[in-house]
């Protein structure tokens, strides 16, 4: 848990609110540490308050995007008198805390995965909003080659996936091309490696220049509704309308709208 | 909300009970005015009632199939001393009554497009049951672009494509061509735009051959269903298929497999 | 129900614990007859638990994978006081206790699909985890032909399809290729019919060499997950992560992991 030095998740804002976040511990393949754990839920807990942050982007330095648990540690962790239960919980909670930090964060986060997103790296993908992945990035749910079934990222695949797609990655363990998983739902665009950053910057910066209220009200019915019938569904979203209509910027964007100008967003 | 002797919304029947509704107001690009949807709404609840229409298909004149709501009508409505807020919960209500109707219309509906359909039109081809796409057609939720966030839209398009793929379509506002629509299920099959209306007319005509009362049993269950877990779903599938069965359509329908000739429906 | 000499449901086990089904009974084209219904049941009830069973496949002889419910039987069933009310009853119930004992089977199981899979045939597809067609198989849920809507089936293959795809298979029961059932998600992949029983036991070889009792934590949380809200299935899968953490193979397989070493399963 101590740091020595490195500091293993790096943060840069460019001039437009855009936030990179990049995983740096190349030498554990940006295992979910304990201490990446924590500094990414404190990240994405920033960036949700820090109003001049409009998007984040999620990136990981080396080979590995991410290759999920630090098994090292956690194996470590079963040496308490109860087998390691406490030491797993919390792990658990805290991993899964940050997963859905992803999802609650009002700013849209992309994934930006140039190598191999691995069990619970596979779960960070998953649950961001967005994804893009170079031609050499791979992916797959591992855990059933070590006894350990990716029960805790399947719950971010499954809401992406189909439910044949998903099995087939969770029980079989097997490596899944860029192209296929873009095919399967998981990653929206795949390009170049050489064009992976660019192409995520472009896509982060094109976002970060709507109206970030309105991306906060969208990005949190759009989630909200999901786990809605119809029915209920519909009444919640005609609600969050109705606020989003009354809100400044929707004035704004309208009446800009009609009068073929560009909109001025009131955090602008 | 007066008509000027323009019809907005024509209505044709073919002798086999396929109604055929064209949105008929080009000039605003059939948006979702006040007056276009009354005009969707009691045409849908006229087609769930009237025993002759057997299949119901959506169309559009001229370049757009459907812009979204009427945003110059919208803004209009802004002028109450409460902002709008009572004329905005109206319309939103009106406009998530039509796309429930749709719904929970017996027969089935299917969006014949060959334009833009943007927004709470985009909305309509994801509402429909089965929708076919000319390969000039274009869908988008643009609503970041103004700072109304494609809140109900998103409700349908939710229901059809999987989370990354609808992401990327309310967070960047991009239009999608009518092949990748496609591809992330939004539409059924994409066909040159000279073959299109022939396309959906001979697929309506397929399935206003079938039992009226059999597909209104199906389309109904289905939805129930997707709305429940598993055991339920089967429970109530199961109670579903035993009252079909009982039905004398399907009676006559098994005995005229079984006897190798064409079924006689009750209602034809 | 009297079974004249021919075993209408084979069983082979291989070496690794692959449990190989094969509906026997090609002169009905597989027909889920009372008879297969309770043979079916009871060998996935068997195989659940069989502790020597590890992974199991369910493929069909003759050119039918399996064409749903035996028609000529649901017709006799009629004769009864109550029209057959009961007795329809009495095989909605076998039928879907069949499909739902594969999804709770803890052994993965695999369709292998060389022909025609029809209304519930289509289903017992979608109920697998998973499924390899050849390239001549065929999918459809044909039941509005003979006027019963495949209501019963489209529980399982709206679990795998979008609506729209689904939709379109139930509306017009036209029958979908190999090839456009993988694109659709129903299968996971398509191979030529000399290969699909080899590729298919190499599957299910892939999968049986993995832990018994992880596979089992996985898939019923899998399905168990898929039911709930984002929140409570975090906290479900995280329980589950925890016990399976805690149990043996975890154990062993995470210290093989960092060993670099074949992991040794319990009951293996």
């Amino acid at each position: 848990m101590v740091e020595t030095g490195v500091d293993i998740l790096l943060r840069e804002m460019d001039a437009n609110g855009v936030l990179r976040l990049t995983m740096n511990d190349a030498g554990r393949r940006n295992a979910l540490s304990e201490a990446m754990l924590v500094r990414l839920g404190d990240a994405f807990a920033g960036a949700a308050e820090d109003r001049s942050v409009r998007a984040v982007v999620l990136a990981g330095n080396g080979p590995a995007f991410c290759a999920g648990h630090d098994l090292k540690e956690m194996t470590a962790g079963r040496k308490g008198s109860d087998g390691g239960r406490a030491y797993f919980q919390k792990v658990m909670a805290l991993c899964s805390g940050v997963m859905q930090s992803i999802v609650s964060c009002p700013k849209p986060v992309i994934a930006e995965v140039d190598g191999v997103a691995t069990a619970a790296g596979c779960q960070l993908v998953a649950s961001c909003d967005l994804a893009v992945a170079s031609d050499r990035a791979q992916f797959s749910t591992p855990g059933v080659h070590i006894g350990l079934f990716c029960s805790t990222p399947m719950v971010a695949l499954s809401r992406n996936l189909s439910n044949k797609h998903a099995m087939e990655m969770l029980l079989t363990g097997d490596m899944v091309s860029a192209a296929r998983a873009a095919e399967m739902g998981l990653v929206n665009q795949v390009v170049p490696p050489d064009d992976v950053a660019g192409a995520v910057m472009a896509l982060a910066n094109k976002i970060a220049a709507k109206s970030s209220l309105t991306l906060a009200i969208g990005k949190r019915a759009f989630y909200e509704q999901r786990e809605m019938g119809l029915r209920q569904a519909y009444d919640h979203a005609s609600n969050v309308m109705v606020e989003n209509l009354l809100a400044q910027d929707a004035e704004e964007g309208i009446a800009a709208f009609i009068e073929k100008r560009a909109p001025q967003w009131r955090d602008q």
